[in-house]
């Protein structure tokens, strides 16, 4: 919706907002769904240069003059047929977990999945099962876009109650950017470790590890599973994925499978008191199921391992996914933050000052030049990237209504929707940067050794009827029959 | 020189050996070599079709009737522009070391090298260099044609009094071998890995390991190696190193790597005291040179790594390198012993009476069909397997010169002549399992450790004059020459 925003239109004159208040996070329901599919196919997307997008590229679409279009979600979720998250997946999410979804999940920040509706059934029998994320430590900071899936999964840990294990990808950093030697990036991975562990992680259900430091020390059964998963995947296979030819170097050939091996369960042998130096995998670990919370950038990985994991010699299921939308830049829609370009994003290590300082003097706004005419026409919250942030920062839904709606009408100034949103941005960095001050040596070992984990899941599932239940209750019933006839 | 032997003539009426004594190992003089080259570029190959050797494929030339001729080697050699062993060379090593070269070194069973004489310069100095050989565990008993380079590589090992690293390739062999699991080929490297010990290394200064065993368990630097190898070596340099296409797995394309950089010395940390947990290898160690004694197919590897070696972070020498021919099979020459054609090899496993029966049955002969043609017109060693062999396990060049003057002239006939072969292998054999036997599960385990370990090198070094020596000396020499003028 926001194609028609700011990136494609700096210089126009903007239109008042109308009245209307339009919650932009707003999920669609099933039935809009397929309306809104049937509209997208009518060629909207065709007229412009694709956006295009894989783990090393995520550049938007643009118009016929050049400029960025936002994001098109529904285009990469059609076009890599996952699924969009609607209300009746997160009422059932309510219904089970007894927890209101996260509003990231309520306002479409996570917006994408595939069989999450197979991980509830899971949690609803209360079997086993875990989640994995991840991060390429290609600096020693992340800015804000990069907590997002740490911040979230994190509560999705709370909710859920299972083990947890987050992939540094150290190796695939120095693999992928030329100029970055493996030395460098393994010191970046134990500051982003750090950092991770700044959200809050338990440590008793979670392992953090980088790839350099854990799959050639500890990582036996990873490493079969990496060979096992390289010989099913042939470079023709990951030439389509991601887009690799001749000159490709073979260890990013290799790489793929590292990454999409980090699905199985069989790969943390430690974590269910598996024997890490044993031959054999264990085919009962092989079959526990993976939910990642993921950018969506990252699918092809799992479409991948999705598509092979049932090849393998111990057959695990194939891992769900959850799909986080870019956290745009803060110079709007078809942006994405970046960590090489300073004012496109807030840094998790950026002072309070420099935080009022960036949206105020970066942060794209969709009000009005002047106090005059923002009070006369009103600003447009749908492209407002200070706007968006506070959707993302703020759980009360009614506020948030209120302030679009205040801001549409003009009622609110783009410098008072400007300072909301500063101050939810520097509690939020607030936080994490106590958090970190916290986080020791000591501390950041204590999560990244290989270990026994310890969880509870779902405190009341309902088990399945064992067969021999159900042959007692027909023969019981079939009894009861006898009686009666 | 034996293309115009049995395999191309099977059926032909066998000619008499000339008088004359003709030593088919005699090495080439350096002068020889410029002429043979130039015989040989007279097109002599072209005729044929050509022999096809690599890693994964050893392929004799066949004539214009299909049938196998004996490998080229001077061919391979000037293909890949290695240097052929000259007699020259042999009597430096001898100098140099005090001790007669090896019989596969003066009969030409190692025919072929790379950078000998830069080992040779660093023994003289007395610097540190270690040896590094393989195999890839593709069954769990190797036979005789598996053992050449171990044998000789315990001899060099000796003579030389330096680390020897033995590679087990048991990933390769999972990966290259459709049907072969991870899990049998771990059990294959250890039961190979008892094989090798039985050739008498000393575990002061043997490490043996196993990829998929010591790799991702104490393998830190040596996976960094490969990464930062695999960063440098694309997808068409290994396509043209390996015959890989778009159908190889990706596996396989990374593999590679492994093996190459077992030959840096900063694979191996525990070896030279460095600290295996660091995130830096150490410069030091990466200077360290390798002498690789291999298989002549094994080359692509080595020329990969010796192409890459200088571009390291840690800059490390060219490996050394001295090639194998492939030990003949029973049938003859243009064909390899293989553990898949049973009766093509003698196997370290045969009873006693095994090895009879197949050199009796299957060893292709050079004498004549029958006692009384044998005595009139002699047989031909040269293209006599039983012959051949003798070359290779009696170290007695009188002895050996007398047995094929004796079958010239149809003094000794085949039956004698396999009786001497059976006497040697059956000694061969018989030591090899005597010693097998005493190799249990805790010698094999000392010797896969990886640890510290202990050698003394050349035990009278001529270490290069200093430049403050020099620049004495000279300032001596021109204070004398200034007292005479």
């Amino acid at each position: 919706m926001a194609k028609d925003g700011p990136a494609a239109g700096k210089d126009q004159k903007k239109t008042a907002a109308s009245n209307q208040t339009v919650q932009w996070w707003k999920l669609p329901t099933l039935e809009e769904l397929g309306q809104e599919y049937q509209e997208e196919q009518k060629g909207k997307v065709k007229k412009n240069k694709a956006q295009e997008i894989d783990p090393w590229t995520v550049e938007a679409a643009t118009d016929e003059h050049g400029q960025s279009l936002a994001f098109d979600y529904e285009a990469i979720s059609r076009e890599w047929a996952t699924k969009l998250i609607d209300q009746p997946l997160l009422d059932r999410f309510e219904a089970l977990t007894g927890k209101r979804p996260h509003m990231w999940l309520r306002r479409g920040l996570f917006f994408s999945h595939r069989d999450l509706d197979r991980i509830l059934d899971c949690y609803e029998r209360g079997d086993d099962f875990f989640l994995y994320t991840g991060r390429g430590p290609s600096s020693d900071s992340m800015h804000i876009g990069h907590t997002i899936s740490f911040e979230f999964t994190k509560w999705l840990q709370d909710v859920f109650d299972v083990p947890l294990v987050v992939m540094l990808t150290d190796d695939e950093k120095a693999l992928f950017k030329e100029k970055l030697t493996f030395e460098e990036v393994m010191e970046f991975a134990r500051q982003n470790a750090k950092d991770i562990i700044s959200f809050g992680f338990d440590v008793k259900k979670t392992f953090i590890y980088s790839d350099l430091k854990y799959i050639p020390y500890n990582g036996g059964h990873m490493m079969l599973n990496a060979w096992e998963f390289s010989k099913l995947v042939n470079f023709n296979q990951v030439r389509g994925a991601f887009g690799f030819n001749g000159s490709t170097s073979t260890g990013r050939i290799f790489f793929p499978s590292l990454q999409c091996v980090a699905a199985f369960a069989t790969s943390y042998p430690h974590i269910w008191g598996d024997d890490p130096d044993s031959d054999f995998r264990s085919k009962k670990t092989a079959a526990i199921p993976c939910l990642i919370p993921c950018g969506v950038d990252q699918d092809p990985y799992f479409r991948l391992v999705r598509e092979n994991a049932g090849r393998m010699k111990n057959k695990s299921p194939k891992p769900a996914l959850l799909h986080a939308k870019f956290f745009s830049a803060l110079q709007g829609p078809g942006g994405k933050m970046s960590a090489s370009i300073p004012n496109s994003a807030i840094f998790m290590s950026d002072t309070m000052n420099q935080i009022k300082k960036k949206i105020n003097s970066y942060a794209f706004s969709g009000g009005q030049e002047t106090k005059e005419l923002q009070q006369e026409l009103g600003g447009n919250p749908d492209v407002d990237v200070s706007y968006q942030y506070i959707t993302y920062f703020d759980d009360d839904d009614e506020k948030i209504a209120k302030i679009a709606d205040d801001y549409r009408k003009g009622k609110l100034l783009t410098g008072e929707l400007k300072a909301i949103c500063i101050k939810l941005l520097q509690e939020y960095v607030k936080r994490f940067q106590d958090n970190r001050a916290k986080v020791t040596d000591d501390v950041m070992k204590s999560f990244m050794t290989p270990r026994k984990l310890e969880w509870k899941g779902n405190p009341n599932p309902k088990k399945p009827e064992s067969k021999q239940k159900v042959a007692d209750r027909t023969k019981q019933a079939g009894s009861a029959g006898a009686e009666k006839s």
